[in-house]
């Protein structure tokens, strides 16, 4: 079991990964993650030069057809009736550039760059390549260099307050098959994906105003993906986002009421209560939570405690998550029977709740994965009506104890490792 | 001006508007709420009698087929992880009465009574009405008759709390026009439906148990309302909502903080501001709010401060609310421009916050309406996935003067009242 203290882009991330950074022809950070034996071993190397002429996102431009590209500076605002934090991506809405010359609306960008044809415009410069991570073309938050953070006032009101959404966002392509899926894909290929996704959050932790780091997977049109290339995001807000401000309230008060830390004690609930656990190997545990609020809905902890954030998963830790992500999906889709024995390619949400970067609460939270599909049954969507978007008070139309038992019907408990 | 400090259901609830009670078959509480001067003045009187024969709901039964119907008794748990409360309505869930003979699931159960038809299986006992509020055949909260509502834990363990969902849901129809929009609606109906809204919160605020009481409306195929007959809902929780906890946590900080009291320090702010304002009368203000979440979002509160709920409206501010939630419908339509110069028919979500019943913090809050739409475009829909579904960070892609201008553009901010 090797502990990764760091990373050392260039050189080996492990024995098993390379990883070798470059930069796109905008200026926007790009890391080839490899998994490949001859990438990995550096018998063969890595495209590093994007060919494209992109505009210096950092600086207005022109597009081809003569229009001025705003700098892309988001801002947001503070809700004073929630105090939330709304990033509002404005320059995003009217970027000329879906629509000129240069646009990447009618291709994939996601799709590695065609032999002999330098100039087509994706974002991966080589001809192939195993996981890649870079920065969004087009990001809801970035920071702009020597930005100034300071807050201002709308309408010189100190109600409503303002500040750039100095945040990040990153896209983590999980293969080069542009319409596998994720739960088809080698469990060697989602290891890689949990290593990019490790690996960023080392490194994105290091960056000034950087509260919290949230990698998550939205998989299915019912969601609005129009990619169907499979593909995460990393979302790194300059804020604690609501649902994790709401979990640190919670795991402080636990901690501070019982001196425990709430997610292990609930994790140890339900290897006691047994019967919503779903899947377990050597490193992870898998289990329908016990007020599950979405009509499918599994959650996963590591068996060792004291892990904040996926950075600090050993290497077993790694491969036993890449074996229970494949087994999840695989199941998932298995989940609801359309009456014909088949199962079906399920929309689904998987989000990673991190330990925030900087909040002291951090020590009393623990890593953990929340899976949740809209999909209620075969032909059947969750809508998030009046009472989930407008009070966000969820109901839920089944129990916990009925999605175990479902998932237990598909597959044994005990996994590989 | 009249204040109704009471209602008087079966006499007058103003000199518009009569509030007739009756029973359905199964017990449920059913009140027409009718604005028909012949029906207001009792020359004409109501169809009391619902002829259907229906299980009473709080006794196990057995269906037309001879399947057993279970007593509707919800349960709700609490995620330790967020301190929500999880409705749970399974019993909701397997009703075996929605495929069987008594299944409303083919019809309108919110038309009126066919004549000549006693056995119709709709909701409406008379064979016309003007608005009609009753309680929900399936609801997701109901209370036993003494029932204790007492917490359990789930599997023995204290993290897992357990209790009936003790509340309430109903539903509001607004008109007998099965087809008909809310935004074409006359005034004088919508002020019914108004005045349905009031004397529910007034009578339910009562019912032991219940801490918010929450009348919304959603509209639109896009967010699963599959009834197109024009309809609301009252969900009484038995706990506050999520959201509600947030504003009163907001609003109670801040008045410790400054004395004031946020909203109507917000609706200063924008009155100050002027540019997000899009309508006002003598009794009402409709703003973008300067943090706006939403593609399309427009709250409204009553221009007199120390309003804290719907019943306590006077009857100009009744009249008030009716002609500007008309314009606000109509205007919603005209919204987005298909390309065509007509408007579209709006999915949107209409939820009223209003105080708590109970907690003591409902006195620096006031009532406000959040209206906002999911789409965000003629042929675009915001998606709510990873960010807004998995941690509830919102991203806006426009901006609140953006919407502001737009609304502004399709009419006079002055309006009738």
């Amino acid at each position: 079991m090797t502990e990764f203290a760091h990373y050392r882009p260039g050189e080996y991330a492990s024995e098993h990964i390379r990883i070798t950074p470059t930069k796109l022809a905008d200026g926007r950070q790009f890391f080839y993650v490899d998994d490949d034996p001859d990438y990995v071993s550096g018998k063969k190397t890595r495209q590093l030069t994007d060919p494209r002429k992109l505009a210096n996102r950092f600086e207005p431009g022109i597009d081809g057809e003569g229009n001025p590209i705003p700098v892309q500076a988001p801002q947001m605002r503070r809700d004073p009736l929630t105090g939330d934090w709304i990033p509002m991506a404005t320059a995003r809405m009217n970027r000329p550039i879906t629509a000129g010359p240069g646009a990447t609306a009618s291709g994939n960008p996601l799709a590695a760059r065609k032999p002999g044809n330098p100039y087509q415009d994706g974002e991966i410069p080589d001809t192939d390549y195993n996981v890649v991570v870079f920065e969004n073309r087009f990001p809801s938050m970035n920071r702009l260099p020597g930005q100034d953070d300071a807050v201002t006032y709308v309408d010189g009101n100190p109600l409503w307050q303002q500040r750039p959404a100095a945040g990040r966002c990153e896209v983590v392509c999980f293969d080069p098959g542009e319409t596998s899926l994720p739960a088809d894909l080698p469990v060697f290929r989602l290891r890689t994906v949990v290593e990019a996704w490790a690996f960023r959050t080392a490194e994105i932790s290091a960056i000034e105003g950087i509260e919290q780091i949230f990698p998550f997977e939205n998989h299915g049109q019912e969601i609005g993906v129009s990619l169907a290339h499979p593909h995460g995001q990393i979302y790194c807000y300059p804020f604690i986002a609501p649902r994790l401000e709401q979990e640190l309230r919670q795991t402080q008060e636990y901690h501070e009421r019982t001196g425990g830390n709430l997610l292990r004690d609930i994790l140890q609930g339900e290897l006691e209560a047994e019967q919503r656990i779903i899947m377990r190997n050597s490193t992870w545990i898998a289990y329908v939570p016990a007020a599950a609020r979405w009509p499918l809905e599994v959650h996963l902890q590591p068996v060792r405690g004291g892990v904040l954030t996926l950075d600090q998963l050993t290497d077993d830790e790694r491969w036993g998550l890449a074996y229970m992500y494949s087994a999840l999906l695989k199941r998932g889709n298995a989940f609801f029977d359309r009456g014909d024995g088949q199962g079906m390619d399920l929309p689904y949400i998987a989000a990673w709740h991190q330990a925030p970067v900087r909040d002291p609460r951090r020590i009393n939270y623990s890593l953990n994965l929340q899976f949740f599909s809209f999909r209620r049954a075969a032909n059947k969507i969750k809508y998030l009506a009046g009472s989930e978007s407008g009070m966000a008070a969820w109901i839920s139309d089944t129990t916990p104890e009925k999605i175990a038992s479902r998932f237990r019907a598909l597959g044994p408990v005990d996994i590989e490792d």
